[in-house]
């Protein structure tokens, strides 16, 4: 093969009781996949192009570009020098907006890379090098975007680094809302303080301990006992306008759970199939209000994760 | 019914990476259950006595025990003023041995007043009241030893307040050795901080869900990376001589996991039908050469919690 083009799609992070652990891929039930691509090819020198809709968002200078960045770090876990390619990123994925563009676009990369150079890296080293290449923007190494847009599905980071798959019931979907405010994630980490209480260590495990139970035994009523952030969202929160009005609004229209996507400031709600719409107009008047715009798409999950095109 | 004599089981609270929400109730392996006794009579006025191996360790004072302090909870719970009651207890767990030697007591009182006075409470309230009683002598509330001994099996707790049972490999034992030892569960509370950091809280919720999924998936590589306790453990192996020697003495015959049973002193370790015996040995050497003496029990997971004899 002398070129590649690979997709990676958008995902939820922090989702929910998983703060920094658990990630689901997103695809909108109607409509194309929302994601990045990334096309890769053998070339006589480096290069590097952008383009789509979210472009002109991207760092001015190249090399502060995650592509690139990830593409060194591929070079690292696969031990090798790298031939001189052309690397073209198309942005699909709004920027800074707690879809996962980051992860999308490291992850569309790895992908390329991995089966352009027949290089055969396994998933574990591909999380490892997506989440370096995550560290390097937000200061913080986390797979809870990469193993999702790697591999698709919910996927639960274990202490290990390996993604590990949980089943997530078909009729719930995902009402996601992204305003027209941007967060850097940087800053949504700093926005965290630095130790929290034991006894909310306990109960964020206990949390999510039991959302994982309830996922694995299909017990609904516990999932919605759990479907709750204690860690992160309590300090995000105000970085949001509107957040509160908007995640009453879901609940009040019978979400199972409602809390920012990754850092912010996409918010989503899960719900039922019958109730996603309502929920969805729901946040939707309810950042009106509060003077912001925003998109909502319906989402389900995407089963699938990075592949080529 | 004039006259109702109740067992509760021996347990394993903080059950490695489950601080303060996961506990497994234990039995020998050979030999009789192990696990307090409470004997409840109607009577023509409140009495109150105690018997057993260790009914000289209880408090002096008899309104400071266990069983009184269990009953007043009942009553509170049921919402009625109990009869006149002789309370005998036989106490056969040693106090302050990190058995789970409180709930058991607490947890026979509460089966033996629900049998008495047929007053129907339902496993939440008896664990309610079990862990308002504990949370009087230790000075916080958790239920990791209450649960199981009430209900048996291994036990996680959810944010509810209900007791979850997982499953559990019916290939591994337990080796819980006790020394002569002992340690005030308030004062190995007070070895925790108070706060943690971010990090170790992300860390600690991971490595219990992972436990979660691991034991719920049969997934034996995964549980024993999780077997272990991040965060009570580095602060409370201090207050425990020999501590660490134990631990590597079970981990070198091939334990799956080893930390301390409840807060301590007691020491379990989690090992297969044919390395048990090994690693008890190990332990109860490693104990010896540290100048202090255990007896060490063989035990299994028990899936029968409180009775009526």
């Amino acid at each position: 093969m002398k070129q590649v083009l690979a997709f990676a799609p958008a995902s939820i992070g922090n989702f929910a009781a998983g703060f920094d652990v658990l990630g689901a891929a997103i695809v909108p039930v109607t409509g194309p996949p929302l994601g990045d691509q990334v096309e890769i090819r053998l070339a006589r020198a480096d290069a590097f192009t952008s383009e789509g809709p979210f472009a002109h968002r991207l760092p001015s200078r190249s090399e502060d570009n995650l592509a690139l960045q990830a593409r060194d770090a591929f070079a690292r876990a696969w031990g090798r020098p790298l031939p001189p390619l052309a690397i073209r990123l198309v942005k699909n994925l709004p920027v800074g907006s707690g879809l996962g563009s980051s992860s999308a676009t490291v992850v569309a990369t790895l992908a390329a890379l991995d089966a352009l150079l027949e290089a055969g890296l396994g998933p574990d080293a591909l999380l490892r090098a997506g989440g370096e290449t995550e560290a390097q923007g937000c200061g913080t190494f986390h797979l809870d975007n990469v193993a999702p847009a790697l591999l698709g599905g919910l996927r639960l980071v274990d202490p290990a680094g390996s993604a590990r798959a949980l089943p997530f019931p078909e009729e719930l979907l995902f009402a996601v809302a992204s305003p027209e405010l941007e967060l850097n994630t940087r800053d949504a980490r700093r926005a965290l303080p630095a130790r929290v209480s034991q006894a909310l260590a306990v109960a964020h495990a206990q949390n999510l301990a039991s959302l994982v139970l309830a996922l694995l035994t299909g017990d609904a009523g516990l999932r919605r006992t759990c479907l709750r952030d204690l860690v992160a969202e309590p300090h995000r929160a105000g970085l949001v306008p509107g957040f509160r009005a908007v995640q009453a609004a879901a609940m009040g229209q019978g979400a199972e759970g409602c809390t920012l996507s990754g850092a912010g400031p996409a918010i989503f709600a899960v719900a039922d199939r019958g109730r996603a719409e309502a929920v969805a107009e729901a946040m939707t008047r309810a950042w009106d209000q509060a003077g912001v715009r925003c998109q909502v798409r319906i989402c389900r999950l995407e089963e699938q994760g990075a592949r080529i095109l």
